[in-house]
């Protein structure tokens, strides 16, 4: 089962830029050659690979097919390195799926100091980050499991921990009598979406158990800390994104001492492991430095 | 056409919650009420309205009818307010598309003053989040066309404006010359997705041609930001979100005074002008004091 590496790479670049005419550009190659061969590769494959629209966007073989594209390429520049007569492939892009909270906090210094690649950084919850990794359209994912994905290794990180924190004006209108199960039940709590638990596992600790308070959703990070600070809701925030907002008096612990922490880990598929080694290196350097151990 | 409110009650809160359970918990009936009361709606509707897993997710048609009780419940509370024998309505959540960028920036302003609803906050790029109010899937959107998608007011918010910046260390190294044209198509590029042509407008702007830099792909406003810090490429940011680090020097404007204006635009339906003419109203004082006009 040999694929053209040229059809291959016209798929990716479609996928890539979102139309034929920007994949052309980018290979520079004419948008008639970028057509026939992804034409060619789908009748090789037997199912079409791309949706065309705007932007035009992969089925699942079709993007299945490029995370494949993307992984020879790496292995190739691997190769590159250490076959001194091969030109260097240009640069393919990495996918990660990152969950938001380490994208918005420490994950990026992990890829500051790696300019040989590009990176999608997606993002998805810790708890189905590797779910991305399961249908191969990623090549490494942080997790909030240590289970590893069939053909992947893991890495243990360390732990983000998020502390409870509302506004102190939010505090004194639901919360006057303390943080007490009956209140937590009326109180509007911040949810990032109707996958976040995140909230729901904290109330269970503390309150022995399960509560479904109303809840505002809002999916961005920074958006939670916005509205934290605004009065719409209390929520769970990643501590580094709070620390100013704490000691300014803007943001209040729930309770004293409230903390929650989440463990987290790097799992990256065993084939390419040699060649994303300096990128998991990054990684672990950039959680030592910046998560809780 | 009418449908039984307590079966639509009972699909949108498998919807919210993501699960049969909690939605039995949330609407105080037992878990088999909820199950005969979706049963009964998907026989009358003869669709399928609930994709049963972890957590579920509506059908198509499903999200389409938990958005129209969402509604329904929006009239009502509003009727509560004027007829004095109503007992208010349980809150709805209302859904509202927004991009990222407004959501990490002045939108959560809109909302602080509102107690009486809850919100969700779906993002999407401003070029496509009318597509969510075709789909009747939200009840407003901040939008980058004043093109009214059918059955919609248009309201003028006022532009958010962006700086594209880089660190210094990234402009000595890729732009040792000024930000020429050959400089920018080989200096890595900051991309929220492949939708997004923010940076690909500005270079066509500024260089009069278009240009496809390499670039890396990264769906987070704060992201974004620690990614042109640490050097990974350069962006374009929201001005407020860059003020203090272009004021200490961690970042730095591309060109002198370079930045770029995004007209943003409120919608939202026009059978729901009254009941949302509160929100509509927050919606422009927060754009007033935050964007420029």
């Amino acid at each position: 089962m040999h694929l053209d590496p040229a059809q291959l790479a016209a798929l990716a670049a479609i996928l890539r830029s979102g139309s034929f005419e920007r994949a052309a550009h980018d290979l520079g190659v004419t948008q008639s050659a970028v057509s026939q061969r992804l034409k060619a590769l789908e009748t090789r494959v037997g199912a079409l690979l791309v949706h065309r629209g705007q932007p035009c966007t992969g089925t699942a073989t079709g993007r299945r097919l490029a995370a494949h594209a993307d992984r020879i390429g790496l292995l190739e520049a691997d190769l590159a390195r250490d076959v001194a007569a091969l030109a260097p492939a240009p640069r393919t892009r990495l996918r990660i799926a990152v969950n938001a909270d380490s994208l918005a906090t420490w994950f990026p210094d992990a890829l500051a100091g790696m300019p040989e690649h590009l990176f999608e950084l997606v993002i998805d919850d810790q708890d189905v980050s590797h779910d991305w990794l399961r249908r191969g359209e990623a090549v490494g994912a942080v997790t909030a499991s240590d289970q590893p994905v069939a053909g992947c290794n893991v890495v243990t990180l360390g732990a983000l921990r998020y502390i409870p924190t509302a506004s102190p004006e939010f505090m004194a209108r639901h919360f006057p009598q303390g943080v007490t199960a009956d209140a937590i039940a009326s109180a509007p709590m911040l949810q990032f979406n109707v996958k976040d638990r995140l909230q729901h596992n904290w109330i269970e600790r503390v309150f022995g158990r399960a509560i479904s308070p109303p809840s505002h959703l809002i999916a961005s990070p920074e958006g939670f800390v916005r509205a934290a600070r605004l009065g719409l809701g209390w929520g769970l925030n990643p501590e580094t994104l709070v620390t100013q907002e704490i000691a300014a008096g803007q943001l209040v612990p729930l309770l004293p001492g409230a903390h929650f922490d989440t463990p987290l880990y790097w799992q990256s598929g065993r084939l390419l492991a040699e060649a994303l080694a300096p990128l998991t290196r990054a990684i672990r350097k950039a959680a030592r430095d910046r998560l809780r151990i």
